[in-house]
């Protein structure tokens, strides 16, 4: 079983409107509610590959009890402590004749020690079942930035491995606890190292293989960097990967879940570093194909993986 | 008791943002939910009158839920017939640095006729305890374009008078079934008689008592008319009132709803056409002068009536 953590879901609310009127009343003809946060995107991918799953979180009020009926609907097994606050909404307003979208995210609520506490009870209980664990997404207000920290090693003394995809702070302090793999993206590891981290176009990743190796130092054992449409570079002990997807149009909201579903179903399965960064590059394109995140059809997969080229260093 | 009917209500979801750019992500910097439409805004602006309520209408899922519950902490008496469908959200973008706000309005449930029956027993049952009736808002998708007129003629057999606030086609429709007042705004008194209605700034209220009384032929027993800053134009068998406040800023969301509530609550005490008109005014002004719909100031209230212009022809 795959553990997935979700501390900050939410629900995603996605208005379709013609022509948007920014100062005025609009009647959005499409209007879609759906569970989300990157945790749950993780979740709904590994059910969609087979994984056996289990979401743990938090979720509270009327907000919340939308999530635990959407996901139950959806047949994704999910345990969240409950919290007094009201889960956190994000809301999207496409406009269709701009072709964009704006995004509302609210923050999450706050959470007391004790409901933290009860989440962590939850974790603990499931890290036994556990193959592998994902720590996914942001922190909401009142959970401690070391969460991530205490929450990977309570797995590596479980001998879990852990997958951890966040930013900020949060990424900095879990870092040293030794997580298998650390997936950030660009951004991510600058904010993560303290300095700029140059990618260009040329294919030289000798600057993303330097800034990754920083994090190897601090504790990850593997640091897995997301190039949006360049694709993924791992950086191991055993060598480095470059994998790079055919070019796909789309929406990349939730690419990087599905990337992340598909590193951790890689590890869990005992594949190959070059084959689990081949299919999770493969997951994120077809992801992106797909038009809504946590999502994606397996006919893009096939042709994803099917069009990949992944280079290899042994030592770079 | 005041029986209020909100067939159509919504949560109403709003987030303030500094600077929304709106081809990106945003964080609000202030998010706000509560229970909202016209129906529900009444009924909160006559319990702030100390009026005896009741709100009957149809809720349905987690936003119902949601509904309800908020409801019973302000203490608004409140039945809602259960229906298998979502209730819908409104939300409101405030764009601070521009001063503007975008308003996004999902369309509502669709209502099963066993549903409606249900609400109607409901409706039915409660008349008997009722001094008059408030039929307010847009109907959900599935309920009849004539369920107003309808529920007019139930209040009419029932011996209690209804004050009608609707638009379109409900508006036509119910108009005949003999409503004690009919409350359109000046589009949708067009719209009712099917040709422009002028209003000039010279206070020549003409046009609109010719509107009115094509409504007053047509069954309508009043009919008071709103005209934003310029107040309210009554138009009954007695005469023409012509009440203006003095001019306020501030939201005009909602200012409409106090406005009914203070009709009808003139109309239960046995008000005066005059004081009626009067006491609404100066709601609607207050009103607007509340940064929150179906809520106002008592201090406002108290000023504007003190600041009011009544005009009255006995025979326009």
């Amino acid at each position: 079983m795959i553990l997935v953590v979700a501390l900050n879901p939410a629900l995603d609310i996605t208005h379709h409107v013609d022509v948007v009127d920014w100062a005025d009343v609009n009647r959005p003809v499409d209007v879609r509610a759906r569970p989300g946060g990157k945790g749950l995107n993780v979740a709904r991918v590994l059910r969609s590959l087979g994984a056996d799953v289990l979401l743990v979180g938090l979720a509270g009020g009327n907000t919340g009890n939308e999530l635990r009926s959407a996901l139950a609907a959806a047949n994704v097994p999910a345990v969240f402590a409950d919290v007094g606050g009201e889960t956190r909404r994000t809301f999207a307003v496409v406009d269709g004749s701009r072709a964009r979208t704006a995004i509302f995210l609210e923050p999450g609520p706050l959470i007391t020690a004790a409901e933290y506490a009860r989440f962590v009870g939850a974790y603990a209980e499931a890290l036994g079942r556990s193959s592998a664990v994902v720590l996914s997404g942001s922190l909401p207000p009142g959970v401690p930035a070391n969460a991530y920290a205490e929450l990977v090693t309570m797995a590596a003394a479980a001998g879990v491995p852990a997958l951890l995809d966040t930013s900020g702070e949060a990424l900095r302090l879990a870092v040293t606890a030794r997580p298998a793999i650390v997936k950030p993206n660009l951004a991510e590891l600058e904010s993560a190292v303290g300095h700029a981290v140059p990618w260009t176009t040329a294919r030289d990743p000798a600057a993303v293989v330097s800034a990754a190796s920083e994090l190897l130092a601090r504790g990850a054992e593997a640091v897995v960097v997301t190039l949006s449409a360049d694709g993924l570079l791992a950086v191991t002990a055993d060598g480095t990967w470059l994998a790079t997807p055919r070019r796909v149009a789309g929406n990349p909201t939730g690419a990087g879940d599905a990337v992340a579903a598909g590193l951790v179903h890689g590890l869990v399965r005992g594949l190959s570093w070059a084959d689990r960064l081949g299919r999770a590059t493969a997951l994120g394109a077809a992801a992106v194909a797909a038009p809504v995140a946590g999502e994606f059809r397996p006919a893009d997969y096939d042709q994803a993986l099917a069009c990949l080229q992944i280079t290899y260093w042994e030592r770079f």
